[in-house]
C-alpha cells in the first residue's frame, strides 16, 4: 500500500496516473475539510462539497442550505460561511449542506475518478487512517494549499496521517515519495505542539482578523469524531 | 529582505510576480548545481547552463566542453554526465562548460529575468548567504526537484540557506511563505546529519545503481569552495 503525498493542487496531476486504484485523502485544515467533518459530528445528513456558488445556489432550490467561501470571507447570501465553528448541532442537525470554498472543494473536484475520496481533518484522523488500511488500496494525501500555494497545517497533517498508516500496518504501508518523507518530519516536529507548530504558519497570519485562531483550536481536536467521511 | 522557497518548478508561476527584484538561487544539490560549483572550484573559466542539448552542441562548435544527462544518464557524445565526481581539476581547469540537465538547467532557463541568478549548493552554501545579504533584494530559493516532484535534499538545503540567512542578519530576513518555515524544520532535523537524514530520499533510491551514494557524499562538503557563482 503506497502512500503518497500531493503539496499542491498544482501538483496533483503529477499523481493522477491509476487514480481509480487509488483512495485519495483531501486535507483542508483551515477550514473546509475541518468544516464538513464536523458538521457530520453535529448530525448533518449530508455535507456535499460543490465547486462553484451557481451549483450551491442551485442546490438550496433543492432545500440545501448553502455555505461559501472565498478568499476567506463568507459569500453573501449564503447560510454558513467556512469557520468550523458556525456548524452546530443548533444549525446542522438533520441538514444537507452544500459547500464551496477556495480551496479544499476545489481539490476534491479535481479528485473526481479516484477508488474513494475521503475528507478528513485532526478531528476524525483515526477514523480515516483505519477506513484506510481497511481498505488496503494506494492512498494519496491530498493537500489543499492555499490558492496553490504548500501550506505548513495540511502538510502536519498529512504527517499524522502517514504515520498512524505506519502504525497500524508497518508490514504493509509503503511511503513512496519525498513528499510524505518530508510531512513524517515535519510531524515528528509538530506532534508535541501542534498549535504552538503551526502558530505562525501563512494561513493563522493571513486570517487574524477572522477568528482563525479560535478556528484552528477547534481544527485540532484530535478524533473528536469516530467516522471516516468517503464521499459518494 | 523576504526568503521565499520554491518547491517545485511547477509552482514557480505562484512566485515570479516582481521577479527583476528578486535574486533567485537556482538548488539542484543531485546534481546540477553541485556539479557547476565544483567545476568552478577546479578551475572551469565558466560553466554556461543551458536548456537543450542542442543548445549544448552548437556551443562544442565554440570551443565549449559538453556536459548533459537526461534521466540521471550521460548524453551519447557528451564530454561529461552530470556527477560532481566527473569534473575533476583535470579535466575542467581553464576550460569553458556548457551544461544541460533533466531539472536544474531548466529551472535557470526559468528564472531569467530575475534580478540575478545564483547556482547554489552545500559546497558554496556560506559564500552565496553572504553575497545575498549583501546585496539586500527579497531572495527566492528555487529546488529544482525532480521532474516537477518535491525532493529532499534541494528542500533541505533551501532550509540550511534560509537559516543561514536569518542568522547572519535576523534584523532584516523575513520569512515570508510556508515552504521556507517548513525547509527550516527539515533542516532543524536534518542539520546534525545531512547524510543520514537523506540516506532514504527518492533521489538515493532511484539511482544507487549510478553512484549517487558517492555523488551526494561530493555534494555534501560544505563550503568546500568560498564563491558565490552568479550567472552573466
Amino acid at each position: 500500500m503506497n502512500v503518497s503525498t500531493v503539496l499542491s493542487p498544482a501538483l496533483f496531476h503529477l499523481y493522477s496516473e491509476g487514480l481509480s486504484l487509488k483512495n485519495v485523502v483531501v486535507i483542508d485544515i483551515l477550514r473546509a475539510t475541518t468544516s464538513m467533518v464536523v458538521a457530520h459530528k453535529n448530525g448533518a445528513m449530508e455535507v456535499l462539497p460543490v465547486k462553484s456558488p451557481e451549483q450551491a445556489l442551485a442546490l438550496r432550490e433543492q432545500g440545501y442550505l448553502i455555505a461559501g467561501e472565498r478568499n476567506g470571507i463568507t459569500l453573501e447570501g449564503f447560510d454558513f460561511g467556512n469557520s468550523p465553528q458556525e456548524f452546530s448541532p443548533e444549525r446542522v442537525n438533520g441538514k444537507r449542506i452544500a459547500i464551496t470554498t477556495t480551496n479544499g472543494t476545489q481539490a476534491v473536484d479535481a479528485s473526481k475518478g479516484a477508488r474513494n475520496i475521503y475528507i478528513s481533518a485532526f478531528i476524525n484522523l483515526s477514523a480515516t487512517a483505519n477506513a484506510l488500511i481497511n481498505d488496503n488500496h494506494d492512498v494519496l494525501l491530498f493537500c489543499s494549499g492555499w490558492k496553490d500555494n504548500f501550506n505548513l497545517e495540511d502538510t502536519l497533517f498529512a504527517g499524522a496521517l502517514a504515520q498512524m498508516l505506519i502504525d497500524l500496518s508497518p508490514a504493509t504501508v509503503n511511503v513512496s515519495d519525498d513528499a510524505t518523507r518530508m510531512a513524517l518530519s515535519l510531524w515528528q516536529l509538530g506532534k508535541e505542539n501542534p498549535a504552538d507548530f503551526l502558530k505562525d504558519a501563512s494561513h493563522v497570519q493571513r486570517f487574524k482578523s477572522l477568528h482563525v485562531e479560535s478556528d484552528l483550536d477547534a481544527a485540532l481536536k484530535f478524533d473528536d469524531f469516530d467516522r471516516a467521511l468517503r464521499l459518494g
